[in-house]
């Protein structure tokens, strides 16, 4: 059990090792524990008045023989179990909890039951077509489904030590290294939905069997070759397609498979596809230390951090097929970034920091959580965004304009398809693998987020208590604990939203200048317990504009303070938005108000806003401009709206000179 | 025969009054004579090489006995050899010519084999489904089909004096007042495409029959009644829809069926089908007096010229339902603005100028004519647009954003739903009847095209020889012809693009600042043969802004000399448009180019183009902004765009304060 292979990777902290306090992120783990989860629970359950149907959990009962009726739901339905089990490995991992456990002990029961002696588990296939398994991996998620089966079996097996899932997961694992490779009698493809890349690479590091992580990378070698696996498979199936009585038709880019990823150029297709494909790529890269691997992965995240992403953090474009369009094209009103897209995207972020700690990718995890993931769910913990606009017009998303039809201008209930929230809670319940991770004798911390954290390096026992007052303000103080003085480095991140750092060790400033590396500050010394960090970050309130090529907001700014990026409400500043201006000289003040939204600080500023009384009622008119009069300007953190009610918001503002 | 009921309303002067001399025009009705209608008769014969099939004559072969086969295309193919015989009927009241003549009367003698005993006439049903005929009224175009054979045999009676067709159409009609009505065995129903309302007033108008008026009414005020009868005609059918195997799901809106027309506050829905009824309905206002029928059309006219509708006499912002969308909401580039809309809101605005001369709906019919109507030809009148963009990038066209799929960077052959080209050839075909109207004493000029005029007032012969310089430079010169001296009042159209008029009456100054009324400079005198008056219209290159509340258009700039709008392509100023901003002080100068694109006045500035060599590869930078260098921007008519192969193109332009 546990890493055979060790190489000079950086290696991620485990959830165990930390323990969260703090102000900020504590309120949304406990929420995943006390609502969320819960809440799943039932929804899976068909228990949430009001709510879409789920049929998830009774779908295994079907299949385990344990109940009558149809399979109901998404040929991919079992995820939404699979992903609750794993948000419940990383609580019990957290902190165990009897009763928690014992239902949870019950749901892998049934899925045992479900699981088919070859090891075959997919309660669609298994209840509605057991005759047809395998035979359509372009569009019904049966590796997918597998995948997250896999990940949910690894979380539950860390944190309880119950290997029953594992087993079964393993089952599942070895059922499918038998009927897939490039034997006579196996098939040589891989899944149209990547997920199962990076959860076989959790199940090889999990129990060290190298067969998980050589069948991961035979998907990612196979995927986008020529000829195209899902072109000979459509014509083996007679060409149906799983969703209509049409015909088929297959668009290589949606899947990812138009070329073989090593090839690939720019993030393209389904969003969130890309960003679990290059997350199962690192993971691959990081174990087998494939150099062209690994340049296909900095070469889609440049990509996509540099020409494809969100001022959120947010990724996809465009709602026809989830996905990406191209290169600077980011509308802030059609857009679709998925909540899931943004989880996937910290995937992949803290993988590349496994492979090499740089802060371009711990500033992008940071910015994709702090404002897309928790936008994505309601302060009650009930209600989730799937798309994530940064511009709404509550009135267009309600059917004027059917571009806008996918766009919410509210949380909903639970969805049909409902990835986001179990993903939200998943990640949320395993927010402290995140924080930190080590390479030789650099203890990296990557978000400054409170509380402890043990760990190793070599036979130096250290703790860490990191306290911090972020997001609101930029200061993070970490006490060192050690059983004997030690030499190690500990190496903060200097976020790309902070115009100076300055560190103290001991109440003694720490020259830092020089010591800058790939983002992060690195305080090399020999430590002594009871030795104090104090991280200082200038936090000032940034007026962010975006590259010339951006057409969507040109001569338009955003504001941001620390991670935080922040918009405009229609609550605070009346209706239609895009009416506000803000000149490049006015004044910004950031205010914090307790009891607004959970407790926020506030932007406000003197601004303007356009009055076109004079303007008539002309659509067009030459030589005329409309008049702007002084209009005070209220700015709350992207990740706080939608908590009012129905209104409009826009992240992107016009400037005036 | 003729008008039956005379009332204080403008008259239209009809095409055989009128014999168009212009630079520009003629060229347009040349290439329509010459090359469109001959082209098009090639495609709906299916002997187009490389274009999309159409079937449309062959169908007709087919329901007459006179061929086998099967029916091809659309369920309203029917309607490309209506509008054909629409448009030849028109250039033969232009000039007549047998060899086309002969044509013609030869595909009118198919079209009379192909019609029913009972007068029905309709090839789909007629070949495929002769069971089902009146029972899809929603969506199969049954009487749009007839509207247009009756349009055509008006046309081709009028100019030919052959009544083979209109006793055809006539016979239609008949069958349609016996089909439809309040009575027992009657379809108390209208059409999902409205064309039949204007059609049938033109036949009444034709041949005098009062019923035909009265049914065009009924279909009028049927619309939008409650309880639906799209919905009850669906209920009938087993919610059948024509389109695929799935249930009908009817969107009343589309068909402007969701309220009574008279309780219509807002254009929405299908623009084509909101002209085409708005046409009908001013017809019918027009020849009752209904008074809440033209409060209606004023109604819904302000709405789309003062909110929906494109500064190139575009409408229809949106793709999905070809559709008109919400106020002030107008994107460039994922744009509708069909050409067929276009076409059909000049119908409405010659209609308009019929119930009450204004020179608001004179404008709007210029300003559609002279950029979305002629752009949708190419300048060798072979190749057509559907859509009309104000702004373009070919790749994202080509497939990178589907949002983007309706969008063409370039004119199509011929299209398997063919509905623009022929449009186009009967608009220009019949050209003439939109320059002039009179009204008691008054004859109105309302667009500036030179030629030859004849009518009558009273007892009055009157010859109008106008001379135009437009839309090159700004005079119009009107030599008066009488047979002895009389007074009327010549009413001249100052446009809303001049600043500044003046007229010279036998070459002395007339003063007009007191005569505009309704927009038209009145010249109310005695007049002698050989008067000769002189309109003088400043013409300066305007700068045009949009009404603050259109988004998309925030910040930019279009530039319009005259009628013309302007545009910046490709092929003049580079890739990337967006890097271009035009300076507020910016001198702007217009020549005349002779050799490019069949003579333009091209407009020139000194502007700025983005360069962000210095801006990095950042997608996001706070307290930076890209650099501006000199650039030569060059300015072409819109309608000119894209005759010059594939590229860039973009109507509004970033301005720089």
């Amino acid at each position: 059990m546990g890493q055979t292979v060790s190489k000079d990777n950086a290696k991620p902290v485990s959830l165990k090792q930390v323990k969260i306090k703090d102000d900020f992120w504590n309120y949304y783990i406990n929420l995943v524990r006390d609502v969320v989860v819960p809440y799943q629970w039932d929804a899976i359950n068909d228990r949430v008045e009001g709510a879409e149907r789920s049929g998830a959990v009774s779908n295994f009962k079907i299949a385990a023989g344990l109940e009558k009726g149809d399979f109901y739901g998404f040929v991919f339905q079992d995820t939404d179990v699979a992903k609750w089990l794993e948000a419940v490995g990383y609580l019990l991992e957290m902190k165990r909890d009897e009763a928690l456990e014992q239902v949870a002990d019950e749901m892998i029961d049934i899925i045992g039951k479900a699981q088919q002696p070859d090891g075959y588990l997919n309660t669609f296939y298994t209840i509605k077509e057991p005759g047809n398994k395998w035979t359509n991996l372009t569009e019904c998620h049966e590796l997918y489904s597998a995948g997250h089966m896999i990940e949910a079996g690894v979380a539950y097996y860390k944190a309880t030590g119950k290997r029953k899932l594992l087993d079964i997961v393993c089952r599942i694992a070895d059922d499918i290294a038998v009927v897939f490779g490039d034997g006579p009698d196996q098939i040589a493809g891989y899944d149209g939905h990547q997920e199962i890349e990076l959860a076989l690479v959790k199940l090889y590091e999990t129990t060290g069997n190298r067969k998980y992580l050589e069948l991961s990378s035979y998907f990612i070698d196979k995927r986008g070759q020529q000829p195209s696996f899902f072109e000979a498979e459509a014509d083996r199936r007679g060409r149906t397609t799983h969703w209509s009585n049409n015909k088929i038709h297959i668009d290589p880019e949606y899947f990812q498979a138009h070329l073989p990823v090593r090839e690939q150029e720019a993030a393209v297709g389904h969003a969130v596809r890309v960003v679990y494909m290059l997350a199962g790529m690192a993971d691959v890269a990081r174990e087998t230390g494939d150099e062209t691997l690994i340049e296909a992965c900095r070469r889609l995240w440049d990509n996509i951090a540099s020409k494809q992403m969100y001022i959120t953090g947010g990724i996809g474009s465009m709602a026809h097929g989830e996905a990406f369009s191209f290169d600077y094209d980011l509308p802030n009103d059609t857009v679709y970034s998925e909540t899931c897209a943004s989880i996937g995207l910290i995937f992949f972020a803290h993988r590349m920091l496994q492979l090499e700690p740089n802060s371009r990718y711990a500033d992008v995890m940071e910015r994709a959580l702090f404002n897309t993931v928790i936008a994505g769910m309601s302060r009650d913990g009930r209600h989730f965004f799937y798309v994530n606009p940064l511009e709404v017009t509550p009135d267009v998303c309600d059917g004027k304009n059917k571009n806008y039809n996918h766009v919410k201008p509210v949380r909903q209930e639970w969805f049909g398809c409902a990835c986001c929230p179990p993903n939200i809670a998943r990640l949320l319940a395993s927010l402290g693998e995140y924080l930190y991770s080590t390479k030789g004798n650099t203890i990296y911390s990557h978000l400054y987020i409170g509380g402890e954290m043990e760990l190793a390096l070599g036979d130096t026992k250290i703790k860490l208590n990191q306290q911090s007052s972020m997001p609101w303000e930029g200061t993070a103080r970490y006490e060192v604990t050690l059983e004997q003085p030690a030499s190690f480095a500990l190496a903060l991140r200097i976020p790309d939203w902070s115009s100076h750092a300055s560190v103290l060790v001991n109440g003694e400033i720490y020259p830092i200048a020089n010591q800058i590396v790939d983002g992060y500050a690195r305080i090399d010394r020999h430590w002594t317990s009871g030795d104090v960090v104090e991280l200082s970050l200038e936090m000032p309130i940034q007026r962010v504009r975006s590259h010339p090529l951006v057409k969507q907001n040109a001569g338009k700014v955003a504001l941001q303070r620390g991670p935080l990026v922040y918009c405009v409400e229609e609550a605070d500043n009346g209706p239609q938005l895009e009416k506000l201006h803000l000149p490049q000289q006015a004044k910004l003040e950031a205010s914090y108000e307790e009891n607004l939204i959970g407790g926020i600080q506030v932007i406000k500023a003197e601004g303007l806003k356009l009055q076109f009384e004079q303007w008539g009622s002309q659509l067009y008119r030459s030589n005329a401009d409309a008049d702007l009069e002084p209009a005070s300007l209220t700015f709350i953190p992207y990740y706080a709206w939608a908590n009012r009610g129905k209104g409009e918001m826009a992240v992107w503002v016009k400037e005036r000179l």
